[in-house]
């Protein structure tokens, strides 16, 4: 199965379409490129650095005879995109999208695909706390997991298109079903991001500690949330509107699991926080069996030069 | 002020101790590092790999004659030792630590200091998710801050040793009251910690997403939180035993914020989650512009070479 297609078109040029069209310029993955982005100085760019062979005004221009669109925007303007594009798109085209949740993607998208057309949702499990055009590396995907959830009664020759697509961008694919990739998600980006966000938040408001006191011993820990705080608010303010079950239900069990903790604080019990604090080197052994991170040690990065 | 020393005791051959131990040779910061550590395979391992000139058998037999005794054990140990190596300690001797909480030390570690011996708490804000006595390096102290909490009534002279000396390791030195380090390190790494912990465990115990997928799709955020939680748990367990009213306060801020934050998702609420998610990026922005992190961006890390 070739990874090749005549035109690709990507909907929006942040971090991930800019990754993309990188990796996709690198292995060759597409005779032309065409781009939509949403604000004019995001096109321009594109243009000026390289990103596509071709911008255009309107997403509906950029899918004219592409054979495969995918969506790069935040998952909230899915649904005005794909009643915009849906007209143009080529029959037999694959639509797909790089959202970081499923279910409300099918929703949102799903009705607007004209026969013909291949819906094939999907969502890489890669990405940086960076965004916009200049943000985006052809390495992003190498050795990521991307995550297909094809409707049933998807043309099979299709979603093998996609899973090569992604595999030559150097991911490995997994399949299965939108409600499953939610939950999923809910526990191993949503909560983390949530979290992240919060503790920023409540160390920005405290009036006995400076901002600027944080800011100066944020490497006892604090920094690398900061890390992921400063992702883009846009995309993650569409992903919790987005996946509201899941991410409540994983944040009832987290708030649960902290008030035990908590407790254990409180009355000194030394032996319960023990046992907690030591079954998570486990899981991060595996994480890093699995390539999905180094051993090498990070809170010193910057000082350590190798 | 000179930073050197004729001989310095380290009790305790972990990360921090046997990266003081680097950074000391490299510096040249003492004619002599004499060491302690409970277990006797971190003993032998430290004459190894040449982290100490000499090695003890126990605390007291480590400090004779030493100029500068660093109490480098988790902080739940020091009260032990403090009565161990009291009656030893020579006089004008400084004793330090590198410890994360500090007003739990003072109570320790105080009453057991004879007349004549400078005892001046510190907490250097360094260290990695890694320990024992090969995780060190020389550079782990560079550009980070080191926190001494002096007693009313210290010396001087002795304090501005300390801090010559924390500067060769290539520190800058604040000083402060010991409730007040505490409450600063509860929120800029104390609950941080609990935080990565607690999430790590939740994740563990979910039916219906396996521990299996949690590392694989790790990559979406809940990565950075693994390299957190897996650090020493003795360690962490003593700071939280040792730091309790900061930890319980900074908590209770931190889980109001989150109830805050679970009512604007369950209500849909997208503005409020837009403008929370924005104001972490000032934050973010004050920690790179202070050296504390670097801007290049980190979840590809392992994939990108550069």
């Amino acid at each position: 199965m070739t990874a090749q297609f005549e035109r690709v078109a990507l909907i929006g040029l942040g971090l991930i379409g800019s990754s993309l069209s990188r990796v996709m310029q690198r292995e060759g993955l597409a005779k032309h490129i065409s781009g939509y982005a949403r604000s004019a100085a995001t096109r321009a760019r594109a243009i000026e650095i390289g990103l596509v062979d071709s911008i255009h005004e309107t997403a509906a221009d950029a899918v004219k005879n592409a054979d495969l669109v995918i969506l790069c925007s935040p998952v909230g303007s899915y649904g005005a995109i794909a009643q915009e594009i849906g007209p143009a798109l080529k029959p037999g085209a694959i639509v797909t999208d790089v959202g970081s949740v499923k279910g409300a993607v099918v929703r949102d998208v799903g009705p607007f695909m004209p026969d013909g057309v291949h819906f094939i949702p999907g969502h890489p499990i890669a990405g940086t706390e960076q965004s916009g055009p200049d943000s985006g590396f052809a390495e992003l995907f190498a050795n990521r997991w991307c995550i297909l959830t094809p409707p049933p009664g998807s043309d099979p020759q299709a979603v093998a298109k996609l899973e090569a697509f992604w595999e030559a961008c150097g991911s490995h694919v997994d399949v299965m079903t939108p409600e499953h990739h939610d939950l999923v998600l809910a526990i191993t980006s949503h909560l983390p991001h949530l979290i992240a966000y919060n503790i920023v938040s409540t160390a920005a408001d405290l009036e006995e500690v400076t901002n600027s006191e944080v800011i100066k011993y944020s490497a006892g820990g604090f920094r690398d949330f900061t890390r992921i705080a400063a992702s883009d608010p846009t995309m993650w303010r569409d992903v919790f509107l987005n996946n509201k079950d899941a991410v409540l239900e994983m944040l009832g069990r987290f708030s649960e699991d902290l008030s035990a903790l908590q407790r254990a604080i409180r009355w000194g019990d030394g032996d319960a926080l023990f046992s907690l604090f030591s079954r998570s080197r486990e899981i991060r052994r595996g994480i890093i069996a699995a390539g999905q991170d180094t051993a090498s040690p990070d809170f010193g990065r910057g000082a350590r030069k190798s």
